[in-house]
């Protein structure tokens, strides 16, 4: 099934981009390893244990290993030349991939829309938090970056269009090229958010830092 | 119901009080969104999920629907003089109401009276804990203020008034009374814990500052 | 029941270790009982919400009442000099022997062994990463001690012995002293990862310093 290995390759990007975000603070094979695989399973088992649902890496293994594999590539993987920008891009579409898959899975659980939306956000954001907070990193939730708004707005894109034309097969598709592509051209012009949307700076930013 | 408004304003008053935590640190509004989110209903969350109950607010979604209105407010909130003080009474009274509920409802479960005042002490500071992991910030564990420890003595007092009079129907007031006051005390008079409660600090408190 | 006290003692070890970790960074005592205590048992209860079995010391609270003894005891222990060296080793069979019973607790539950290996490890460093997270303190996985690398070994150790002489009661004695004594030997002599298995360090290691 399609969707499938597009989860898999979602969850080796993860891995691989999570391990080379950490990468250069000097940590071990298997630190490495450890928040390679956090960063690419973490969301989905947050998701999973709110939800009361099985834990989807303990039914189905195999999203341990891809994520293992790459973790490991990227770590013993050389060129810090290559280290973020083409895989930032790759990232955005797993986030995307991530976040819709979770958002129509909560969503044919019953749990209604907004709960599909948060666990949609969850799972697409989770992972990198996790990795962030066991690398001693500031979240990205404390960066200026447009990382989380176009993963909220796709999941709210998608259980409208879900809701409007339930049948159209395309509204995931729909949902996906809205928050990959706004993620993609947010790291292609390297846009902020604007400065109504943030807080004032009237203290150095420490957590930011 | 009075005591679903109570919960209300208390989740309220904590999304507010997690904004307004971390704006000076400079963040954008989903930021600030969902770490208010996160320290209004982090706590419960976290319970919910230990105790293996249903988490609340996926049954009940206008927990986050008043956390999410709060944490707006808070956001774009623009006198930084009504920044802290006001708020930190009622965030106390909060805290208080939430460990109150959540001791009682795991009474009810019949864990056992150990584990509800854990659940209670889980529920009232677990929510402020994830906000500071997220943010980056040192969380309150670290620091000298009385926070946790009304909290947990006032859950202890909630089962023993439990516990000797079952039928009371005012041992719940009287541990929200407790903790509510103890720690209003704590803030008016800027109260630390005594140094024999305190260990030495024979090292740079990085963590703390 | 020999493994039952056994467990009970490594719960203590793990409250006091968790408590003289953080201790010089002066904190009261009700916060370093909350991280004693989240550092003996933090490991074990993210394992069972992930497997969604009980969460053990819901069941037992006695592994609670252990720890939090412990961890006043190690609060209010005044001897920095005996900080942390001899404990240290003990830390390292606690460690060991966590690992080893949540490996059996899971192969028991037919989650495979994979997951098995996945939840010892998980239970081994958890709660020394949630200790350290709350304190504020870079975790073990900065770090360049060898600390989850001889967890992992034994858990795929253990695995291996059980899937070959499934009737063996001596593998999980083996698995033990393989994680404790490879665990000591790298505190005596100070071991490291070697350079080929670490990362280089081009940036400065802020989240390891």
């Amino acid at each position: 099934m399609l969707l499938y290995y597009l989860e898999m390759i979602g969850t080796a990007v993860f891995a691989a981009t999570g391990v080379l975000a950490v990468k250069r603070q000097g940590l071990d094979v298997i630190g490495g390893l450890i928040l390679g695989v956090v960063a690419a399973l973490g969301g989905g088992t947050v998701r999973d244990m709110a939800i009361d649902a099985p834990v989807f890496w303990i039914r189905d293994f195999n999203y341990v290993w891809v994520a293992v594999v790459a973790a490991l590539v990227a770590f013993f993987f050389k060129r810090p030349s290559l280290r973020h920008r083409p895989l930032l891009y790759l990232d955005a579409w797993g986030a995307a991939l991530f976040a819709v898959v979770a958002t129509d899975k909560v969503l044919a659980l019953q749990l209604g829309a907004p709960v599909a939306v948060t666990m949609g956000v969850l799972t697409g954001i989770g992972g990198g938090l996790l990795r962030d907070i066991l690398a001693g990193r500031p979240t990205l939730l404390m960066s200026r970056e447009i990382y989380a708004t176009p993963i909220l707005l796709g999941c709210v894109l998608l259980v409208l269009l879900r809701h409007a034309t339930p049948g159209l097969a395309y509204s995931g598709l729909a949902a996906l090229a809205f928050i990959g592509g706004l993620r993609s051209c947010a790291l292609y012009w390297s846009l902020q958010m604007p400065a109504w949307l943030t807080s004032r700076e009237d203290a150095p930013r420490d957590a930011a830092e």
